[in-house]
């Protein structure tokens, strides 16, 4: 769906506000929407829905919260979606990743998530309106990379402790290890059997998937059929494997025995639309709203790590002005923070997807689910959401990455290893000390930019990069060091091609560089001066300053014999 | 002094060790001491000496500490500069502007601000060691204009209430004002007399000096002599007013009426040489270490601000391994946190300094002053210390820097004035909204670099400045935006010659965007990179790369029959 301009001709549309459809993309595509795109997108939207409602069921045992709330959290982005959105199968929704951050503020409180996922929207939308949206250009790849690998053994290795049915393992990622190979003795075959049963399952559903060849209509209708069921069976794998195992579950159950350790009853019913709690009541007094803010800002940013990476990490998926109102929209109906999911956007743009309607019946079968069919989760065993999970998950950890910047750029192994190998300690940790290193990386660049000196009878001295405030002590330490260190001083040519705009703080440090070098007898020349960079420039009014339009003319003008150092005539120029 | 540089021959001086005279800078002009450089350095010494007791004596009660505590920050300094400083004339000690930002952090707690010296000196220490001093770099020109105006105005108005002998007026700049408007029918006439008697005295002296020529040799006796006492006087202005306001407050002692608020007595003798209190004692219990630096650190970062500032507003005066030795060993005698000062670094150089060891002879007067004279300086008014620092501080109001940046460059208003007007609420914040707005128009300048684009036959996209990673993602929407919208779509030459490095993000930035050019059919040439660039995008072996040393190589090579978009084999260059 190419997205018309909105000052295009509307053509067939029959939209008269080209502003409107901009503000409200739905209006695109709705009008010209046709029972074709109707069939294919049920086929993708009930995909899509089948993937959600297991994967919402083990992500919030990822986030720590009862399981509804990974349904609660299901719907609401898609139907957000479908208004908002303009590429036809990004989901938004519960994922891994997300779930995992919010576990470290919510503590079990569902009414600390609801209240995140409020909060992210309204900064979402804050940075929107201020323009600050370019500040999450600063999460670099690295960064991205090394949390999203360490994110991926770090869940991965949370669910082992389900596909073992050990219980009351810590949260912290070493203890944790530490523990399930201390506990591995009581490991519950059933669960194991079960667990490892479904990963190879979903594993092989998976590698069946990848190598589907695209069928013909030409093909007999036999052919045709098993292709069908062999495409519905691999696209909604999770749903599969979920529901065997839970017909395994139940056939034991009615038999009287349960080998496995069950998802357990699960509240029916809608979530009520209101506002999140701003407080909360516990059995010690009621917690006030700047409290529950704190206690998170005091969770050393966990508060604004899903704000920041929500984006971040959903790449180019879904836009911040869509995200935001998911979100705001989201907390009215109990969700946890949501983000675009990458697996499922798959999902939808393997199974045809045409318009975002999809997402509406995704969104009304998560309804659906919460409305009928929750007496029957109660059988899923929890090793089956596991093994959803740990399925999900793997593809995200990218070894060859390491491998990648060794070859193409060595110092950003820095920024990676510290965000992958913190993140282990905590992950919140771990983003934060990759930003602050890759931060840190680039604010030394910008701080001491590569300074080209070449010596000759003039000191010819070319920043090889732009010249930020910050930039301006080491282009005069350069400068000062080798035209006043060499024997006889030389006088300096300033090549400025590479320089596209400076600040007043550069323009005090020239002229203290243009009176220190007076001072000894020699001249400073600019040349190659970009067009604003000599305004600026000029309206400062430095004495001294000389501009050439070339090195040439600059050498030739410091060169005249009256000018020359030693004669001691400074500022002849 | 030119500072020999560590591998010259050692010429006539005797010591052998290049690396010991690199590091302790005394080795290099102590061993050709001469007689006729200690009778400069003495009368220079004299001079800085009779201008810091007064000012230290004024400072302390700017810091909100006991008068003494400015003279026992006033001589560790001058010692430690002594021995490690390269410049003849730099003098360190307490400067109006630390003692305003120790005023907001020690609450009148002289432990807390021998703490804060303590912490001072090792943070800068540790900052050394870890080369991350560069960061001071990034508090621009217009921060530190607008925090100096404004401590200029606050400090000033701050001392006008002891000029109008007013009591209990708050600390906050507004309701300073408001306080002294109302109560200025309370003014006490001797102390107003006083103060402004000595004012005049001192802008009087100051002009004089401004205007004193240069004495000649030739000139007969009565003439030099009469040139001696006017020099002496207008150079040891602060003495001298300081001295006669006293002497005025003592007749009036012994007729037997006080008309001015006195300093008061001051303890006598040396401070002890001790390490700081690390813990207080306070009739609710002892204040552990934590909560002592905890307080700091809540009050929104003043502990970081002194040092921060130190260097950044001492400029190039003085190197911050010099300062951190002189706060760590200052706090051992009580010191509070010192910095360079402009004004007695002016005395200094004006009375003829030969070098460093015009410190000794200052600091020797501070220890005298403690040990024999502060049973004199009890009759001191507190109005004539406040005229000591008005005059001392009026001139760093620079008034021209906000025309000057009208006509330079407007967008460095902004953080000038936010700096400016914050201050007056609460100096730490000025200086931290300043920093925080200067840094992010920094950051979005670096995010969003100036990209030239020129339609035609293809695009021709210029990047004016260096890409750093968060300028990817802009990069690449300009690109897509003019490639992809224009009919029909174009082939793209991506001018790399001001690009100087790249790193491993923005390397993906560029894959996604030939990927994304290859999958509408059309190509992307880089041309004329640097070298390092082109390592770095050739060991990423990025799939469709083709490079070019010129643009109209790289049109010719894109412009060939089968390459054009529409033929449909994209990739095949």
């Amino acid at each position: 769906m190419a997205a018309p301009g909105p000052r295009q001709s509307s053509g067939g549309c029959p939209c008269p506000w080209p502003a409107a459809r901009r503000r409200l993309p739905v209006l695109r595509w709705l009008p010209r929407y046709s029972l074709a795109w109707l069939r294919l997108d049920l086929v993708a939207g009930l995909s899509v829905g089948l993937t959600v409602v297991p994967q919402a069921l083990a992500y919030a045992e990822v986030a720590g919260l009862p399981p509804e709330y990974g349904l609660y959290s299901s719907f609401m982005g898609c139907f957000v979606y479908c208004f908002l959105g303009t590429a036809k199968d990004v989901t938004l929704g519960p994922t891994a990743i997300m779930s995992l951050l919010v576990s470290s503020y919510a503590f079990h409180e569902p009414v600390y998530a609801i209240l995140l996922t409020f909060l992210s929207g309204c900064i979402q939308l804050a940075m929107g309106l201020l323009h600050l949206g370019f500040l999450l250009d600063f999460i670099s790849c690295p960064v991205i990379k090394g949390f999203t690998s360490a994110a991926s053994i770090t869940i991965s290795f949370n669910q082992i402790k389900n596909i073992l049915g050990l219980r009351g393992i810590p949260r912290q990622f070493f203890l944790q290890v530490f523990e399930m190979l201390r506990r591995i003795g009581e490991t519950r075959v059933g669960d194991a059997v079960l667990g490892l049963a479904c990963l190879a399952l979903l594993a092989g559903l998976r590698a069946m998937k990848s190598r589907l060849p695209q069928a013909t209509r030409v093909e007999s209708l036999p052919v045709r059929v098993s292709y069908l069921i062999v495409w519905t069976t691999t696209t909604a794998r999770n749903a599969v494997v979920v529901l065997s195992a839970g017909l395994v579950a139940y056939s034991f159950q009615v038999m009287g025995s349960q080998p496995f350790t069950l998802t357990g009853s699960i509240p029916q019913g809608l979530p009520a639309f209101r506002l999140p709690h701003f407080s909360m009541v516990t059995p010690n007094g009621t917690v006030p709203f700047q409290s529950m803010v704190e206690v998170g800002a005091r969770l050393a940013g966990t508060g604004w790590a899903p704000l920041g990476l929500t984006p971040a990490v959903s790449g180019s998926l879904c836009s911040r002005r869509r995200l935001c109102f998911a979100n705001i929209l989201g907390s009215f109906v109990s969700s946890y923070p949501i983000t675009g999911s990458f697996g499922r956007t798959a999902v939808n743009a393997q199974s045809g997807v045409c318009t975002p309607a999809g997402g509406l019946i995704t969104g009304a079968l998560v309804l659906l689910s919460l409305a009928y069919l929750t007496s029957l989760f109660y059988y899923i065993p929890k090793a089956a959401l596991a093994a959803v999970i740990i399925s999900a998950v793997v593809p995200m950890f990218d070894a060859g990455i390491f491998r990648t910047l060794w070859r193409v750029k060595r110092l950003d192994l820095v920024p990676l290893c510290v965000t992958f190998l913190l993140c282990f300690w905590e992950i919140q940790y771990g983003i934060m000390a990759g930003m602050l290193v890759s931060g840190i990386l680039l604010l030394y660049s910008i701080a001491r930019p590569p300074i080209k000196v070449s010596d000759g009878d003039m000191l010819l001295v070319q920043p090889w990069s732009s010249l930020h405030f910050p930039a301006v002590e080491c282009l005069r330490d350069a400068v000062c060091s080798h035209a006043l260190t060499a024997s006889p001083p030389r006088s300096v040519i300033l090549d400025c091609c590479h320089i596209s705009s400076i600040d007043y703080t550069v323009v005090v440090g020239l002229a203290e560089l243009l009176q220190e070098l007076h001072k000894h007898g020699l001249s400073l020349a600019f040349c190659r001066l970009q067009d604003p960079v000599l305004q600026v420039l000029l309206s400062a009014d430095l004495e001294g300053f000389q501009h050439f339009p070339s090195w040439e003319e600059a050498g030739e003008a410091l060169g005249c014999p009256w000018c020359s150092p030693g004669v001691g005539t400074p500022g002849c120029c």
